[in-house]
């Protein structure tokens, strides 16, 4: 690619997101739109949906930007939760990170870079010289100009773990602060016990009352047995969406329009009462419901075990409880409300092998992914496309064209096939045996990350069969300089991806396009009648790996390609701001996981570094420095024994509450006058919604809605 | 190396075993003998040192054979404990797996191999016949023969691991049946606690108090601080030895030698007595060591806590204590009389590094052990002996020389080698920080043995350069067929390593020729005066690593040369009987790990077996059988699927005594009159020896040996 394509990108891109900026500060002051973009806010009652019209509202401002800056961590804190501190602090430490990296590259590499000859073009045309001239292949073989690079490298990773260590540390101390500030929750004093033995002579409840009444006297209050509801969950399902249509129907419809033919499509056939049809049909739901619900549900050998304090259930939870390590298997509650488990497998064997199956799952789907990469690797190349598609050669022979489809529409094409990896991961998530949302979610958020850095940039980078790149991994020894050859080549495409790809899902991302279309057609069909709506929660899942995709290109390219820097810098500021935005506005989470996001970014990191060393240690043998490239050697081995001591020093706290922090918390407890009631609400936490008594018929007639949601507030 | 080199080693070597064994079953009936042959039995006073002379005592009998086969498992487990079970059960486990490999492998392997004609060698002259002639070098390529090895290979497999399962299911169990009948010990009821943090205001002590008793207030019970006892150990050995010469004068010397002159040699110089000589520097030394004991001996940041019940130490154990993972950190105290610590660190990041140097000391020595391996190696290719050395060439025509140097020598000097490894493992393993004999020998266990695999087998197998074997396994695809080749190629030499190196390391181990020759030495130089001796303890560590790496090259060399098959049988038969006889009379074990040995054994078994599979997949490959290749790769697959079941299925029970054990001990114990005697002795059972007084000067007159000894029993 040129500095003119590169340039052309960078101004469709800039012209897009100001273009969407513009569009979003129109849009939000909108009335109709609350519900598109402050969702949350609507939830909370803070945002009205209604409000005159006003001129100054069809005004573009920036309102919104100054809004999204002003609240202080701490704020951000106590609305939001740490998770969503975490999320941002990811965004402030790349911020540091690149500031760092943008100052070395600008002003110290590129300028080394372009005074280069290997590529040995004039100076004269900027405009049509390749990006490479900025990047380390035109640094001349055996220059002792790489040596600079090789002190970039040097300093770069050091400044990189020491900001890695900070935010590491500052992380976990806020974790701890905010266990200590915490109420007490349900899922503290719970855990999930599994594969429980059953004997003959006993039930499951029984068995559970009586293991841990003889070997945690002391601390056990109560258990609730998990039971398979899966058909209840239908009737349930079918039961409210019945209700909805109903009510629907009695506010929209007039006595004229209440009769249909029952017939094809509604045209032929006799003439019904459709209210009637609908109420009939919503009792008969609500007494097979009721049928199902006294008749005893099949019980599930785990339970939910509740402890009188925290301690107690620690101790539930990290000293195995039965002879055979299979059996009682404890587990951490999630919050009530968290609690998910569409394939919840109770056979420690079973649960085993549907592991192994979904990490061969991920793999293939890794390696099948493989084929649109190729096809969009094509693209950047277009001879190679003019001799696929012979008929696009007049086209393509245009400069706007052929701009736009090397710099524009290769990464789009990807950055749609990427959009459906999330689900996918986040279905082979649950079937993995994951029991919460929560757990679920970070685990396809690790998916997502690799699947990424896999098929984004190992796939772009050693373009080529499947076949192929297995095999470099399976040379060790080549890595190096494979890596060393091809990582520098595909500079222009990742640049590109920044500008496209990344400021285009930041903008996007601002807008809200789909809910925004949804919201206008259902305005347009429905009404505003319903009142109900879903507070989109916010995807970590597919949030994180995106980001952290960007710093690994931003990482492995500063030295390489510093051009790459500025760029990463304008995503990452655009992002803070962005992102605060929607988590104030739009997103609510549903479930708090104290900051466990950390460990994935911290892992994320150290691997980019990695990479970036064994592409240094190759690039310095290509470029025929063999000292430099030996002398590059410890820094990859010192980086993982930084990254070892982190997961000594840091990592438990991600995972446990030590004693000290559990005892504390248990005595200001003690004290507490309200604890009594507390421990009534825990007994009766993580009982199932679906066996809770339901009454839809009953509120039809009042103004009621969604009469499910006491039970599922419990 | 052809048949009648095999079957003169063979007769040399079963001579020398029958040789050892008479001689053994002679001198141990001496009476002067019974501390080199039954040092145990003496020690527990059950054997008699003095008897009458009896002509019948030099007739060579087999009653020793019959006294080491007739205890029952269950009185090994009451008089030796669990350890010496766990070590003899690795004789059972092999005894079942090599009988059926037997079974198969003579019965039908070897006539598969033999009726094959890809040597071409012809059918008469057997003694000539070269080895390779009965391993499956001799099948045809491409024949379909090989389908038998291939099956053989599966079911192998499949016996082993079932083999496997049931043996860890036995000593799992006996595991816990034996910490049920156990007596509530010290080191049950006690953790190490080390980086603890220390504040200017309170000493270690003083910290360490207040910590437990605000976070474990119902269960702490003492605790006792370590302190650096270097100097004063130095004395107390200093005044041991002073007091021990002093002891040995008295009995011996008469008036008329009491005096030396002090010159040189005692030759020159002034006469001075030497009794007053030696009581004065002991007193001297004494004085010394009481104003150290009395003066405050430094304290570590560290300190054995006490707790009143198991599952309360085992609470402090399991549950992170401090909210830095770097500080507080709990580790199961070891017996009181296992704690050994000449590197004993407390610093976190100390300890982490020194591990990290132990691990590069260890490859190191891997490496640079080659050397003396490729000499070895040498001797088995007399005309490269011959380039080497050539005025050897005249003894080396001579047939029985060069069948002695073929068949015996090689593995002879690899022996010597080799023994001096598990002492320097031993050397590295306390660097790396472990508390107790008992951690250090089982982690020597696991160097020594993986330095065995390496240097042993791989070093023989890939002949070359150190660093043409390194460069191997940087391209995983070429391993099988690189092992494919090497290996079946040295199987003449491992035959001929398990008939030299296996039977004379067992018969040496019986005979005990360098104790016996000491014990001779002493009897004839210093007289029957001291009764003072040291029982040997089980040496685990050397012994464990040889037994299996004769069953790593059994399960290697299962369907590539099944003649080395009776031969490792042989060896299991005698191990078993002699291991027994000497775990009954000769060792005794200076602390009980419940066991622990064995999980080092599964691994072995489990990598010997893919180790095993690549060579498959890589024989078949070569024999042009692209089907059983491709076949035969599931089988590692599941090996190791299977070896990820039984880590999650037995594993834990090895490392933790789940709750349900925890809590039926210590309610045992609540009726238990005798636990407040206990719980006084447990307040003092981890008191550093050094500290405790001592007093030499006053037990010379009296006839009181080693006035220490009151001190380290309790």
């Amino acid at each position: 690619m040129i500095l003119s394509a590169l340039l052309t990108s960078v101004g469709i891109n800039l012209g897009l997101c100001l273009l969407f900026f513009t569009l979003y500060s129109i849009l939000r002051k909108q009335p109709g739109n609350v519900r598109v973009y402050a969702p949350r806010l609507v939830a909370e009652g803070e945002a009205q949906r209604t409000g005159h019209f006003n001129f100054e509202s069809l005004l573009p401002t920036a309102g919104w930007v100054r809004r999204a800056w002003q609240p202080s961590e701490d704020q951000l804190l106590s609305t939001l939760g740490l998770d969503a501190v975490v999320f941002m602090r990811i965004f402030v430490f790349s911020l540091r990170v690149f500031a760092f990296a943008v100052v070395v590259g600008v002003f110290i590499l590129i300028p080394v870079n372009y005074l280069g000859n290997q590529l040995s073009e004039d100076f004269s045309d900027l405009p049509n010289k390749s990006l490479d001239s900025f990047s380390i292949s035109n640094v001349d073989v055996g220059s002792n100009r790489l040596w600079i690079h090789f002190c970039a490298a040097y300093v770069f990773t050091g400044v990189v773990c020491y900001l890695l260590y900070s935010e590491y540390f500052y992380i976990s101390s806020k974790r701890v602060a905010y266990f200590y500030s915490s109420k007490p929750q349900a899922h503290q004093f719970t855990i999930l016990v599994r594969s429980i033995p059953i004997s003959p002579e006993r039930n499951c409840s029984e068995t559970v009352e009586s293991f841990f009444t003889e070997y945690h006297p002391s601390t056990y209050l109560s258990h609730t047995v998990v039971r398979r509801t899966n058909k209840l969950q239908g009737l349930i399902s079918d039961a409210e969406s019945t209700y909805k249509k109903l009510a629907n129907l009695k506010l929209t419809t007039q006595s004229g329009q209440r009769f249909r033919r029952d017939g094809f499509l509604g045209i032929f056939g006799r003439k019904i009462d459709v209210l009637d049809h609908y109420e009939k049909r919503l009792e008969d739901l609500e007494d097979n419901l009721r049928m199902e619900q006294t008749s005893l549900v099949k019980e599930v050998p785990a339970a939910f075990v509740s402890f009188k304090s925290r301690l107690g259930a620690a101790i539930a939870l990290h000293i195995p409880q039965g002879i055979n390590p299979t059996q009682w298997i404890a587990e951490r509650a999630p919050e009530p409300n968290d609690v998910h488990w569409p394939f919840f497998s109770t056979s420690f064997l079973k649960r085993w092998i549907f592991n192994i199956l979904v990490v061969v799952a991920c793999v293939s789907l890794t390696i099948l992914f493989l084929i649109p990469v190729v096809i969009v690797q094509g693209l950047t190349h277009l001879d190679q496309l003019e001799i696929w598609f012979p008929f696009l050669k007049g086209i393509l022979k245009l400069a706007v064209v052929s701009q736009v489809i090397t710099g524009y529409l290769p990464s789009l094409i990807l950055q749609l096939f990427l959009s459906l990896v999330p689900p996918i991961m986040i279905m082979l998530s649950s079937v993995q045996g994951y029991i919460s949302f929560s757990q679920i979610e970070k685990s396809a958020c690790t998916k997502v990350l690799w699947f990424t850095v896999w098929n984004i940039f190992f796939a772009n980078v050693l373009s080529g069969s499947a076949l192929y790149q297995v095999n470099v991994f399976l040379e060790p020894k080549k890595i190096p300089s494979i890596l060393a050859e091809a990582v520098p080549s595909q500079a222009s495409f990742f640049i590109a991806y920044v500008v496209t790809s990344g400021w285009t899902s930041l903008s996007s991302e601002l807008f809200r396009l789909i809910p925004l279309i949804c919201s206008f057609f259902k305005r347009l069909f429905a009404g505003e009648s319903s009142d109900e709506f879903d507070v989109p929660s916010t995807p970590y899942h597919s949030g994180i790996p995106k980001i952290l995709f960007f710093g690994l290109l931003g990482v492995t390219y500063f030295f390489l390609a510093p051009l790459i820097l500025p760029f990463l810098l304008v995503y990452y500021c655009m992002g803070y701001i962005i992102y605060r935005n929607q988590l104030l506005n739009v997103y609510s989470s549903k479930y708090e996981t104290g900051g466990k996001f950390w460990p994935i970014v911290h892992n994320s990191m150290i691997f980019s570094l990695v990479l970036m060393h064994v592409i240094a240690i190759g690039m310095f043998g290509l470029k025929k420095l063999p000292l430099a490239s030996s002398l590059t050697i410890p820094l990859p081995i010192l980086t993982l024994l930084f990254n070892e001591y982190c997961r000594q020093r840091f990592l438990p706290i991600f995972k446990v509450y030590p004693v000290e922090c559990l005892v504390k918390k248990d005595r200001e407890d003690q004290n507490d006058p309200a604890m009594g009631e507390f421990y009534e609400k825990l007994t009766a936490a993580y009982r199932d919604p679906a066996l809770e008594p339901v009454q839809f018929s009953r509120n039809i007639g009042d103004g009621h809605n969604s009469p499910l949601l006491h039970s599922a507030e419990v």
